[in-house]
């Protein structure tokens, strides 16, 4: 392999060079490696490096359907024993985790190699990457527009060609967002997939999920393979898989039936070019002989949302409240973005009465959500509102939260109703706006269903494929 | 079948003389309506008649593995259609269910035809029950005796013999303490494996399980084959089953590694009574070819129950809340128990990010117990700390939860740490005391093996029969 074409292979792609030994897990650390610090100063994807524990890590004996195979870990969740979590934030000490996370054992388990821990908006809570404590990610298809959030950081590491697959998760369409940013394939699996253990039981009652983003559908199954299952002491599970879904990505889905939308679930139109790619898409699952038709859920969407921001306030606060009872320093505003602070001082007003009201109303919207899948199998929209937004176009030093986040709802039109639900949803490169930055298309299967999103994700991959799309500053 | 021989069989016993047309389901619902205007005066177990649509549903064609056979659905959930559901509470508004609970609906493909509703404690709060609004329910077995709770009056009608299963549930130890109390089996399932929809979603973030007491292994085994299984909408699944429960009730068990103890979780000593049927339950499972050994999860109980008093006390705000906010009616002092009220003010001053922190221990804890199932198989215990109470003991009127809930923490000395972490556990009654009253021992196996507990217990059952053994009034 010419490290050239490092880019030009995905996460499998590569562990096959591996395993024929035409190149070393060494030699793809360092091309990693060479690739953060010639591109991280244009696109801050990679926030804390690991390099000599990747070095390390390379000469051991590896084994695992990713051997060899360099990755980025996300600075929320995913710790690393050693490696500090900061969730871009400065009021989070930089304490070195004192284990893996289970996630994390299941990526080393499967041959990955981890070089850092990429960028992330403070807390994770805004679908664009620009925290204080770091700055912000840039696109890498257009430098000054963003990355998406909150894996954003291990977006746009994926698309730059640092890594092939990174680390990141969803708890209102952080995995989703800046896999339609960057042109990557982005699935956030079923609540309870993918393990949150040994530190985490759940995460704000079920809104957060773990995965991955990558560049090829395969990538996305083989790693979901490789980390999804539950372990003793988990809350709940979720379904168990019939096959392996790295069989599922090359399995054909068969004659679906898909509703589509091109309206946010508060009933606003897309921007022109989401416009366009759902229906392009549209007509596309239709040629391949889909039953394709206009609808949605029925869903009582202003209420869902006034139901879903307490629970996320509410989980900011358990976690700011949490480290100052850890740390034993109170924060202060000024430890904060205006936006994460007024988001905390709304979450500490909300009781537990009010929160376990709210989870009953989100509750029922997923029985809503359920009844529409009785009638489909999938549903399909823009997995954002607009392409992606420059940085800079949302006030984060905003504190009234309703003002700060009306604008990012709009930008936001279906992402949070999965996390409500728990159903899986994936993301998909399909699109490219007249100005050259990547459209994901979205789509929706019951829960517990990746198998249905994976097969239609193979298919359109096949039928639209994208691999040879890259941002200009591919090489 | 001669009627006084009612008694004698188990709800699969009368479903297979209905079956076999030795019987109508007429017969049986005037029987058991017979037996609950007999009974009732005494034990107070029926609170709310449902004797006109019983006796249509007996005329109406009926299919499933308990056709025909009569049964109680409890004051606490179990929605039936046009019947209200009041959970011992004069706040609670006598409405009418505009539908059947999903859980319901199973119960009626299965062929069972309910004939009311049971007695409860105020909100199902507490081991016994003696709610003002119905009045005390008493003990078959010893009139002036407990009958447990919450589930009681369901306990007491099983156990006096009026219906061969009653429907039951469990927060805290709800299924399992009236089993013990009046000598049934009680299976409190898999957090998510029996239904809460389509209404709910989970109750107080998993705690509660919806389940049923009998006389007989099978018929709990039959009851979770016609109840179990996930339905679109649901938050969150239990693991699969591997076969009919019914099978694995009758399957032995093998060789199980069965960890026993005769101390609480907080390190006090059981009542004499229950100490000694621990320990003959023990020397009978090692004569059955189990190992046994003295031991028990490593725990931190003071903090697991700092953590479960305010997901407890904040479900109950939500619950009167939520009830006002729906009726329009405030809730005064005088409309409940000094203890409701008191555990409801302190569940309204609880904020979400406790709750969440509160979670977050129970999940840790849940990691504790996990790693304990990595030994062993079964955990044993008595089922209460003592053989049931006389009513009257402890203090509804007492407003300050602590106070009114210490004596009822000893009294409940591992049943909570089940509905935290989601395991499966059973009581069975292998013991009565020297007062005639029952002691149940208690079983808990890993998350979502169920299987495990009901060969086991069909194992006991053989082993150690109790179908013999009736309360004074019985016949």
């Amino acid at each position: 392999m010419a490290f050239s074409d490092y880019g030009k292979y995905d996460a499998l792609g590569l562990a096959e060079l591996v395993a024929k030994r035409e190149v070393s897990a060494a030699e793809l650390v360092e091309e990693a490696i060479a690739r953060v610090e010639r591109l991280n100063p244009k696109i801050n994807a990679v926030v804390f490096r690991t390099y000599d524990r990747a070095r390390s890590a390379a000469k051991l004996p590896l084994s695992g359907p990713l051997a060899g195979v360099p990755y980025l870990l996300k600075d929320i969740l995913g710790s690393q024993k050693g490696v500090p979590t900061r969730q871009g934030s400065n009021f989070m000490p930089p304490a070195p985790a004192p284990h893996d996370a289970t996630l994390v054992r299941r990526f080393t388990a499967a041959g990955l190699i981890s070089i850092g821990k990429t960028n992330v908006p403070e807390f994770g809570l805004v679908p664009t990457t620009e925290p204080t404590i770091y700055g912000a990610c840039h696109n890498p298809w257009e430098l000054d527009h963003s990355a998406g959030g909150s894996s954003g950081g291990s977006g746009a590491a994926v698309a730059a060609g640092i890594v092939p697959l990174a680390h990141a998760n969803d708890g209102g369409g952080s995995i989703r967002v800046p896999a339609s940013a960057n042109g990557l394939v982005g699935l956030k699996p079923t609540r309870g997939r993918n393990p949150l253990g040994p530190d985490l039981g759940d995460i704000m009652g079920g809104l957060v999920c773990e995965g991955v983003l990558t560049r090829s559908v395969r990538d996305t199954a083989a790693a979901l393979d490789a980390t999804a299952g539950n372990e003793m002491g988990d809350p709940y599970w979720a379904p168990p898989k019939a096959k392996s879904y790295l069989d599922e990505a090359s399995t054909p889905p068969g004659k679906l039936k898909i509703a589509f939308t091109t309206k946010s679930i508060f009933g606003k139109t897309f921007d022109p070019e989401c416009v366009a790619a759902v229906q392009q898409t549209a007509k596309l699952l239709q040629s391949l002989g889909h039953h394709v038709e206009e609808a949605s859920p029925t869903l009582a969407a202003d209420q869902m949302m006034q139901a879903f921001m307490p629970v996320w306030a509410s989980g900011l606060a358990m976690l700011i409240d949490g480290t100052a009872m850890l740390t034993g320093r109170a924060p202060h505003e000024s430890d904060f973005q205006g936006m994460t602070w007024g988001l905390y001082q709304m979450g500490k007003q909300i009781t537990a009465s009010q929160y376990q009201m709210c989870w009953f109303q989100l509750h029922a919207a997923a029985r809503q959500v359920a009844q529409f899948h009785e009638t489909y199998d999938v549903w399909m929209s823009s997995t954002l509102g607009a392409p992606p937004v420059r940085n800079g176009t949302f006030d984060f030093h905003e504190k009234d939260p309703l003002k700060a986040f009306a604008p990012i709802i709009d930008y936001l039109p279906v992402t949070a109703v999965q996390n409500a639900t728990g159903q899986p949803a994936i993301s998909l490169p399909l699109h490219w706006a007249q100005n050259g930055l990547p459209v994901g298309v979205h789509f929706a299967a019951r829960f517990g269903d990746e198998a249905t999103l994976l097969r239609l994700a193979g298919q359109l991959e096949q039928a639209k494929p994208w691999s040879n799309r890259h941002p200009p500053l591919w090489n």
